[in-house]
């Protein structure tokens, strides 16, 4: 008699809404579908390289399509740190594991990668809130980060135009101005500064001024990685984050202080922080998580190893890992001055 | 001295979140980016029929993208009724007006359609919470229908699991079972069932008894003109609506009946109804919406007449009127498939 | 050495937010202040009857208190049936437990009377979405049954705005219009109609044609067991429920007939239903419930058995179960005359 | 013939939700119920100082009661400033108004009682999202404001446990722990620490060391102006605030910094900020606050000046403006003690 094939579950990186509805959709998709069997591992590449995992029947993801973060839990753990394949190798094979469902951005997907080329079986899924991943219209995650920083955008508008004042909203955004691009569109900001377009602080200020001058109480969305024309570097890092990059914030409160001082108009900043990150995925969110994580264990049931999967249109397609790395996918140029001809 | 030229605006056919993002969109963009000025019809095609219009300054768009519902009301008079088309030609000449803008569903669009084989300078924006226009990946409105009905899902599927009760949820979708496949696939539904693919009654209590037997409360999404296998029609239509087609509604009741009967679980159907043409869009809606209203001008501007304003991808494109008349966008076998590996 | 002491605790009648945060409450409080030890019972009475239950260590509620539902389920058993004291008193002497928290209505209230009359420890924590029970300015469920409510009559109201149509919402309320009376003040309802202020249907569609006179979309908030003045009976039940007692609903569809008729205006209905009562409580309720139940423990812990908690201004107090029984608690002609003045 | 009598109505302060509903309240329950006519000022006591309003007919105030914001405007000017009396007299004469309807909080009830000492007509309505006034069991706007923290929070929470890190939630709180007390406990926090009780950094460490070894991700909420034990003074403040006062802020980053340190475990804070002024109020605080208008207005009709509503239980009741002056209503040691039984 044949034992089922098995598959192992990991989820790395960032918090990301949807990432359960991922391990569900591949869970029950391939237990049902496929006859596989899976087990997931604990805190991402952390629980394959310490042989940590825990069985993944389908009443373990029951009901959890809805639900923020991840049942395995995440860490920061790079699988290709010293004897890292070795160990993984030799953790599926304990395990009887046929190959690997790595959810996770693009450290993931780049270790991913590697692994794949030395003939560990890896299929990734790709997760980022930012949307920078590459060769997929939109990575899950994204759309509830959005619709998180709106909403806390509209609460925002609100209290400036009774105050009549300038509001600012920190939205997140290290390598791409996304959030800030579809955030900024969706709650009519008067300007948006993401790291891909530089703007000067007198532009800004421009924008802000003619804003208060229509009438209107000002609103600027700014990704946390925007760096104004003129000046070298963002704003006031605090500290170092778990990989030794510079933790980015403080652009919001510096806009506060340097609008302020050229409009003369009276500013307060929020940093929206992590709450663009955690809590329930949208229901677009949560519909986009469950087809990749079936089409993932898709692709594994094909032998199509080494590629990632994504969306293009309305479609689930499978694409080789190498297509989503390499250069991020920022904002167009033609999609930011779209936005800007609302600016005025 | 040049005058501006000038451009009508009108909302036709049933409320849809993001239509006053549309109308936005338009204004802002137009007046900004092309310098046109705007009129806005009141109740769709009956303003344009009876010449009752408003000036559409840009002030008159402040901060509407994230409101419900149209500013300038809507109905669904048709123009195409005797002397129709020299009505709209009188008016648009009265007012001086270089094309319309129409913001409307099917009908609208088939009648922009026929208007621009006559000569009437028409860009269409298509209007569905259905999601069941060819021609666009997808229309506004959708995503806020299907996050609306996926919240209220949501709530109903605690209640069922506190009672041990079987859930029924009746969702919108005249023609095609968009709004279930997705809200049934956000919410974890054990069956969604959907005009474009008739199941038998039998099948139907066949899942929810597994579900139940699997310690699940079993959860059905159900659209308004599903009919089951074997049965002639749609279930109860209440009276008929303003174009004398029976209005649906009944089968969410219907199957409460039914499938308690089958199953011997307690069952309770809700029909979610109106809550989901009405409201705040999503943001997702919202920059679609915007975006949508922007591009309708540009086209305008380009003087491209007789094409409406699509979704590619994350482009948004320029197609034919035609394109999107004709067969209307059902759910395919696929996606049903797809969706109906996770009821077992 | 001195075993710990242990309390039983119960969830019964139909669901409402906050039944877990009050579990919750209980089990926490209990363990940590004073040394309890908790069981649950599964689904009311029945667990009690039929010796079904489950330990509940601190650790079982964990992270609960936003959960909507609860997760000791819940059934319409009476415990009074033949032979059910003697069970009551079974079970707990099997299980060694001092006395039971019981999460109920006024069903349940009775029940815990009759009980404690005989001699078994029971405190009460009074349930009810309806907000129907005395003896407590507010029930836990009933903040969160109006917030769906009013976000609904919300997205109903644009619809009605874009349409010029009358729209009704039908909430819950079968013997008071507590719901009604909140979630029509806090949307601007045109009409409420609540069981305990009869009215005739001229008058509501003299409100209604007011409303339109003025401009306003008219919009009606009506209690599922309202009967307007010169009628019998509640419309149109629909069969029996498991207490035998006939289902409500059908006043919200009436309504629309009747008033389409008497005013001429397009008119749509909505039956809210289930979503009223299930999901995420809102933090009014989480908090309102959480110090319910560690007052419920405080009291068994003081051996007030036969009492209940109920909120007076903002403190939780104990009152004898025998006033939250009798007369129920309905809306006073003040609060109705109050909210009627907004009506014209 | 007699003409009407008019109010002034102003909203002076801080952004608050609910103030647009008060406003409906008294403007409508004010023209129907007593014939009353309206201006509105703009910005608060600006608005009287400068002679700057606006007619407020019925049709100003429709639908504004779910709006956020106010549309009067606010700011923080004192009429009590030199010469202020003589202008607010003035004004009211010119304007031949009865009374003033002034919403606002301590400075503006504080400003309300001095004019009526001085002959001035006013009946106060008292405003707070920090609840922190007096004579009122909850200020309009406080329930909102603990709402949009708690699902700020419940996102928060996800993100911890996917990541097993502390998350701190720095909320408002200027003078009272009201916001960081309820939905701290709404959302299950392992610490809450507010101004009125200090608490050693030490003890918030071995907190949240418990809910680690517990297996939980620990939280905390902490109230803008807690100031730990053995420390002089709030953390950080950033620059004056337009009354002078050092802006608060700071002590959430600061706990981080400190928290990591002591406890060894990944810890991050966000401050969510001007999110809990703005936006829709709840269902609660929009029947509050419509109620309390209402009041102000009857209070007016009664001829009491001097005085100002509040909530007692269920009912609105009319208290000596002198009554919410003087001592801020704190959080009770009793209330923190009972929330603090849970962190453990």
């Amino acid at each position: 008699m044949n034992l089922p094939q098995r598959l192992g579950v990991l989820t790395s990186g960032g918090d990301c809404p949807g990432v359960n509805a991922v391990i569900r959709g591949a869970v029950l998709g391939g237990t049902v579908a496929h006859g596989y069997e899976f087990v997931g591992f604990r805190d991402g590449w952390r629980g394959v390289l310490e042989d940590d995992l825990l069985p993944l029947p389908r009443r373990a993801v029951r009901g959890i399509s809805g639900l923020g973060g991840t049942i395995l839990g995440t860490s920061r753990t790079n699988p290709l740190s010293e004897g890292g394949v070795e160990a993984v190798r030799g953790s599926m094979r304990r395990h009887r594991l046929e190959g690997l469902i790595a959810i996770g951005g693009e450290g993931t997907l780049a270790a991913g990668k590697a692994l794949s080329d030395q003939g560990v079986n890896v299929v990734g899924v790709p997760k980022s809130i930012d949307n920078d991943l590459g060769a997929t219209d939109y990575t899950f995650g994204f759309d509830s980060a959005v619709q998180t920083a709106t909403e806390a955008i509209d609460r925002l508008r609100t209290t400036g135009e009774s105050h009549h004042r300038c509001m600012i909203a920190e939205v997140m955004g290290r390598n791409a101005g996304w959030i800030a691009l579809h955030a900024g569109m969706a709650s009519g900001a008067h300007a948006i500064l993401i790291p891909e377009h530089r703007v000067a602080l007198k532009q800004v200020a421009a924008w802000v001024t003619s804003a208060r001058d229509r009438g209107r109480a000002p609103l600027v969305v700014v990704a946390e990685a925007f760096t104004p024309e003129g000046q070298d570097a963002p704003y006031a890092p605090r500290g170092l984050d778990t990989f030794g990059r510079p933790r980015l914030g403080g652009i919001g409160l510096a806009l506060e202080r340097e609008l302020q001082q050229l409009t003369g108009i009276e500013t307060r900043a929020t940093v929206l922080g992590h709450i663009q990150r955690g809590g329930e995925p949208t229901a677009f969110d949560r519909v986009l998580a469950t087809r990749l994580g079936m089409a993932a264990v898709g692709a594994a049931a094909a032998g199509r190893w080494g590629t990632m999967v994504s969306l293009r249109g309305t479609e689930i397609v499978n694409v080789g890992l190498e297509q989503a790395l390499g250069a991020l996918k920022v904002v167009p140029e033609a999609r930011y001055r779209e936005a800007a001809v609302l600016f005025g």
